[in-house]
């Protein structure tokens, strides 16, 4: 049984956190701590792993905080620079635990991107569409930058086909490292990613939905899982999920 | 049986109108035209309707001269000006003949687009993404801009949600009549186009897949089984189909 | 200004229709009943339209006590013999309101359905897939059996093509009149159907996703709007709607 | 310059492989055999690699054949027994030269399989759906029986969640494994399969078309150009792709 405490616990993503913890047979919640508490040696209540959904702001403290008290800590924010990552990697070595830091919990956009990176170098042509609710404020989505710069990486250079000459609305999307993002914006929809790899006669598509906040808790009971195998720092969810790299 | 001559019978689309034609039990065909033999009265071999899949410069005379030889016309040509549809009229009226002009052929692209102008003043949202082979030199489609213009046209002056401030590389693509078109160049298509709608908590989707030439010839079969029936002037496979109409 | 009241107002249904109703400029809720609540001149406040999502077994007695304290009614409620529409429909005529009895709410769902049974006649092949959340009893749903057999009431008795001689595990799916339909049942989903039509070279595709109950609304809303104008007795979105029949 | 023999040249797959071959820049194609012609070191004319797709039951004789004649020998057919392979497999190795049997050179259809038995671990939920022409005599296809059995395989004994209490017309389709696969057969389609795999919250499809032939010759070339660096016997492309194994 590895005993588990939240932090932002009643936060929207902590108190789904806080949730799927209490449902999962094998885990155990020993403290659900507010944004506003300290997260110390007695807050924390004896718990193996700590999970931190609170804000970017926040994050760098809470992890330290967290080791301090002893704790594996899982932390789901982001804006991390390579500093306070060293800084955290330098704490879990000293303290004897370990850290995950992940931007996306989703598998099934961990993967879908994971993916898409195996198959481009066999493709001559890749874009990518991603289609998010329309309160979004930035186009295109994080994932979707990380995706097609991830894909421009493993082709190297061979431009793709293309013989567009006239296209006066800019119908054919933003280029980002040479790989073509659209970006949809769709009352009911939630958050959505399609690529498209293709070559004479045949299309791979790979495509991940997101429907609610639900779809992060797999990713985030894995990574209370694997915590205490892994290393003093972890950033990623593909790196838990020991997927074959390229 | 209806019988059928076919002009420009050995180019592309002329030769697989040759075969439908052939294949379609109640029809006969009588008559095989080059692109340089002249229509008339004698090439045509009494043919009750002729069908011209010519060039564009060439579809205003070989329709006339299919009406002066006593056939139905059915042309699949595209850059009609509304002076050349009206001098066929006439000539049409003139002759007891009846003439189809469509741009488009594919029974599944016709429906979609009448869907999409269906379904539209219900959804917040619409959205158009069309996906093409690297081949081709305009973005987006006709097929596409006409369908952003027709959804335009529907739903009013209503805007779409969204709330985008920061697009650095214009991925939300092309603004069509304040409708948002994405288009694709992908080795291995044909000519495909997919309309999102989307509604708090719901989405419609509407695809049609054009995989090669074959894909026109429902519609072709259809226009030449329709003609006698219909009014001297056709334009468009929608009016063909008799659709109900909005 | 439409007056409304809600009966049903704490289900699940009731409240959302509750929350939509209240957001909406040009309705006012007036009245929220309990499902133990009487419906009368009373509690409905002089609303102009009631509407009742309580459960089928009382839906018909909620419907004439609504028309008897003075409302049009919108019902929600499905298991409706001809003889209980007949009932409401006179009853209906007797007070001068109208009533709208609908198996489903959601505007996607019953545009892809009307516009299935239009394009049908122009296919060759029709195959339904539904998908699910795996916590549902029934397979094929409702509105798949519904979507087949419109399709097989408008495409005459044409075989479909198939081939099929070795099936040995059942994977061809479901014959309903003839149809094949498919059913899926997959964590994450909510309630998805897509109708697939298909000629040579071309396939038509219409696709609609109900990703919450949301998904009712804007069909709610609409039937509150309309109802005044309508006949005694409307049954089916698609009849609200005014979609173009066939 | 790799130098290319083409066996079963005027067959469909070798004409297109003649093609391909040409089309290379460095590939030289130096004989096309037709299927009556003798393999043998005067007509494969010193190439390096002899591609054979002729019928399954001369493949073992043409291979051998072919190594004989002092070639590395890549093979598409189908039908192979263990024993078969075991001598070839001998034949190589005594040769000196190399063996790549293959059962699908699409590479999108090799990637999508790969890609669903990684992921599948990690996902609740899993079905398979595959899509083909009409003429096709055997439900479900090789690929998705193949897909469901390495999905199965990968998964572990965890039972799908799925409530379907009546299903009287058996529209969940068939059970390969206990994962659920679909067929449909529509006209206007190829080949094509979509893999769902579903968690709360979220969905990963992976889905791959092949539309012709020619979605086949990038795995050919491939398996050209590698071959001469391989094991003696490489059964699937899958091994010649050297994607990252589980």
């Amino acid at each position: 049984m590895i005993t588990v405490a939240v932090s932002g616990a009643h936060g929207r993503m902590g108190s789904t956190v806080v949730q799927a913890v209490s449902a999962a047979n094998d885990l155990e919640l020993v403290a659900e701590l507010d944004h506003e508490d300290e997260i110390s040696t007695d807050t924390v209540r004896g718990a193996d792993v700590l999970v931190d959904f609170t804000v970017p702001a926040a994050a760098q403290t809470n992890v330290l905080a967290g080791l301090a008290a002893g704790c594996h800590v899982v932390v789901g924010t982001t804006g991390w620079t390579p500093e306070a990552i060293d800084s955290v990697r330098q704490a879990a070595v000293d303290s004897g635990r370990n850290v995950i830091i992940a931007p996306n919990f989703a598998l099934s956009a961990v993967l879908a991107m994971h993916f898409a990176a195996l198959a481009a170098p066999y493709f001559e042509s890749a874009e990518v569409i991603e289609l998010h609710h329309p309160n979004k404020l930035d186009a295109p989505s994080g994932t979707a930058q990380a995706t097609a710069k991830k894909i421009a990486e493993v082709r190297g250079s061979a431009p793709m086909p293309d013989a567009t000459e006239h296209d006066p609305q800019g119908t054919r999307g933003g280029l980002i490292d040479g790989v073509r993002v659209h970006a949809l914006r769709i009352s009911g929809l939630t958050a959505h990613e399609e690529i498209l790899l293709g070559n004479p006669g045949e299309l791979l598509t790979i495509r991940t939905d997101s429907f609610d906040r639900a779809s992060f808790m797999p990713g985030v009971l894995l990574a209370i899982r694997k915590i205490p195998q892994l290393q003093p720092l972890t950033y990623g969810l593909d790196q838990v999920m020991d997927l074959p790299g390229r």
